[in-house]
């Protein structure tokens, strides 16, 4: 363990000569910033620092450094396995003031953003120019957030994850120094992906404080769909085959048959309570029509039935924010209990089996927990509801999610698949990555040798 | 400098008790292993030694790290900036030997090959699967060796480079440990991009001894086009306005006028000694001909005519083979010549004037040199035919090469879009990369202490 350094009135007064009184130790901002939307125990920090510029951010780590003062960056606060607790104390970066959008570059379809900037203020940044940023992790989170997390959502299937749609980032390393990855090429041959191994480090090598990012062009003509199966293997084979059909389909997300149930109520919908696949198609009119085509044979192929269509800009809206809903539809479920969202991701081929042990775990183990994935990538999502006073009902959830790890690493997959490792999932690294864990101690060691960037994520050194 | 260790006796018989007579140290096997593709000068590694495991490799970079011999991996001797080179003495390690193509997975489009399988090797495996690996350098490289230099070509644009193609990579590190960097899930958000980190690391940081590779479906229907432009400016043009239009084009090359008269002198073609672009589009029927009426309509707005469509699988293959035989082509424009491959990548809006400058800077310093890029990535290439005897002429031939590649770095781009840095564009990283080069040395620093791996190659410690 590190013997960290405190933060006294010293560092307090060399913070404070950086960012004047932007810094704060006061205890609702301690709590606000000691917490996610995790199931983890909130774990406030020790102070709270708002710079508004890289170089304050470089001059901020720079004190840490020398007084060995844990820093954790804090992005929206949208993480979900704790990668944002101050577990060995420390200062909270906030960077949500570095929320400037800087040069946008139409021509070559790429912007470059300061680490607060949300996908959502982007999106809207964009508003007319035919251009848009795909990667949507559902909360309106930072973009520098979901590259530190490696975040992806639901159109990852067709865009990629935040490690495709980054061009070039500028991090500070643990010894305030500034770090710019690349340029704005779209591919290059030359030196170590430094851009890469920032994206999902979690903070852990450096604080991401700007960031290039490719833009995608806006489809012309959007249509969804709903269908439902009667089993969960037809609906899974059918997302097989459109991925092994090469239909660049824009989404395609199960809900199983208690997810369903659940958005049912929320939602006021009247959806068949049965696997169930939420579909979207982008592109020109005729490449829309042909893909509707052929995913409705391999799903009616597939027992699939009780199609809905929406072509309709408000018939979509309605069916993605069911989607989107799906959260606040669990917490519903169970007035009063606290949500456990935990993720994996395995080969597609295994998925189905994964998805069905799953819930046959959960059936057994008596606990409320509804299964929803991005299955074009092999990842599903169970929340569990928790009645936390219930120690027994933790322990049952501990082993399912447990068991439901063990089976998707077995099955060649990972503990996650895109909320990342936190505190969370860092107890199945080893089993995941085996010899791969010393060399990440080994880069974490010489890149922050004092261990002060969000240290006890991710792996511990 | 580091004092690197002789191969003596007791190294080969050390080699020797791993492989048996698959070590050699005859003057022609050397000489083989010492020469790529490049214009550097040949050098001669002092040993070479021929595994047929990823353990037999694990035990030979044991004996070599014990005696601190340099360890050169050398898969098909076909990279361009002098990878291979044993500039410090030591080991070639020809992974020719580890050509086994292991498990294939249909349902998940995926394949796990030893490092020394090449990409036509594995495209004839994948024959009759529906299923084909898209990444294509030209040369046919083995897999080991394209994911070690990055390696993309004509079909990145569409399908990616090897950053974006591979699921996880088996090395081994420079104490001999053997590292899988994941499993064969399609995304996930844990830990450090192992994967990512080896791949383009040219050696320096492991031996890459398997891969597993993600697979594309082959398209329904091709089509080909070659479309010639009055002004380099309208090429460029097309190009953007087609990538910007969310185009699946899956090749967009492009020709200079010089390039033309060479393939036209070499293949006996007759296309307009113009700009010109060398077009593939794939997918379903319909979705083939939509591109080929939007694309079509872009290059007539920007200036092009004189079309030449190749909907034959014949036609296609003469305007392909035509494109691949550039190198040739290249060298009979002045036989006796050597040429000097360079690239370099920019972002697309700086694309023309960057060519334009090179030729101007070409033509101004009379040297021959034609220009083929892949566009559509912003990535393009001269091909400098040097009389070696003629000083002056060298001279000028780095001089002018020198001029590109800072002009590309001061544009936003990179020294090199495909051909990775080797020895020959070395120079160039700190001027690139800035502070990102002192990370690279601690990452090497940290992962290979006493630089064994490749020394010499990509930064210098």
């Amino acid at each position: 363990m590190n013997d960290f350094g405190n933060i006294d009135d010293a560092v307090l007064a060399a913070l404070g000569d950086i960012v004047g009184d932007r810094v704060s130790t006061g205890k609702s901002v301690r709590d606000l910033h000691g917490r996610d939307l995790s199931f983890h125990h909130d774990t406030a920090p020790d102070a709270v620092v708002f710079p508004e510029t890289t170089d304050e951010v470089a001059a901020i780590v720079k004190v840490c450094a020398a007084h060995r003062v844990p820093v954790i960056p804090f992005g929206a606060g949208s993480s979900l396995e704790g990668q944002l607790m101050a577990v060995h104390g420390g200062l909270s970066l906030d960077l949500s003031g570095m929320n400037k959008i800087g040069e946008l570059n139409e021509g070559d379809m790429d912007v470059t953003v300061e680490a607060g900037v949300t996908r959502l203020q982007l999106n809207h940044h964009l508003h007319n120019t035919g251009l848009f940023f795909p990667v949507d992790p559902g909360a309106d989170a930072s973009l520098g957030g979901m590259a530190a997390t490696r975040a992806s959502g639901t159109n990852a299937v067709r865009y990629g994850t935040m490690r495709d749609n980054v061009l070039n980032l500028t991090a500070v390393l643990a010894d305030g120094s500034i770090v710019k990855t690349g340029g704005r090429a779209r591919k290059s041959s030359t030196g170590y992906d430094l851009t890469r191994l920032l994206i999902g480090s979690e903070g852990t090598l450096g604080v991401i404080c700007e960031l290039t990012l490719k833009l995608h062009a806006l489809p012309e003509t959007t249509s969804a769909a709903v269908v439902s199966f009667p089993e969960l293997e037809g609906a899974v084979k059918a997302v097989m085959t459109t991925i092994q059909s090469a239909i660049p389909i824009s989404r395609i997300e199960l809900l199983d048959e208690v997810q369903v149930g659940a958005v049912n109520s929320y939602s006021g919908l009247d959806y068949s309570e049965q696997p169930t696949l939420f579909l979207e198609f982008q592109g020109s009119e005729s490449a829309v029509a042909e893909q509707v085509k052929i995913v409705g044979e391999i799903c009616s192929d597939n027992g699939g039935g009780d199609f809905r269509w929406a072509s309709k800009q408000e018939d979509r809206n309605a069916l993605w924010k069911a989607r989107h809903d799906v959260a606040y539809a669990n917490m519903a479920m169970r007035p009063g209990a606290k949500p456990w969202f935990t993720d994996v991701c395995v080969p597609i081929s295994r998925l189905a089996e994964n998805i069905l042990e799953a819930r046959k775990d959960i059936d057994a183990s008596g606990l409320t927990a509804p299964i929803v994935g991005h299955v074009g990538d092999g990842n599903f999502h169970t929340t569990i509801l928790i009645d936390e006073d219930n120690t027994g009902e933790m322990d049952r959830a501990r082993e399912f999610n447990d068991r439901m790890v063990k089976r998707a690493i077995a099955s060649g997959g990972t503990c996650s698949g895109e909320h990342g490792v936190g505190i969370g999932k860092k107890e199945f690294m080893e089993l995941e990555y085996g010899t791969g864990v010393a060399v990440m101690k080994t880069i974490k060691r010489a890149l922050d040798p004092d261990n002060i960037l969000n240290p006890g994520k991710i792996v511990d050194t």
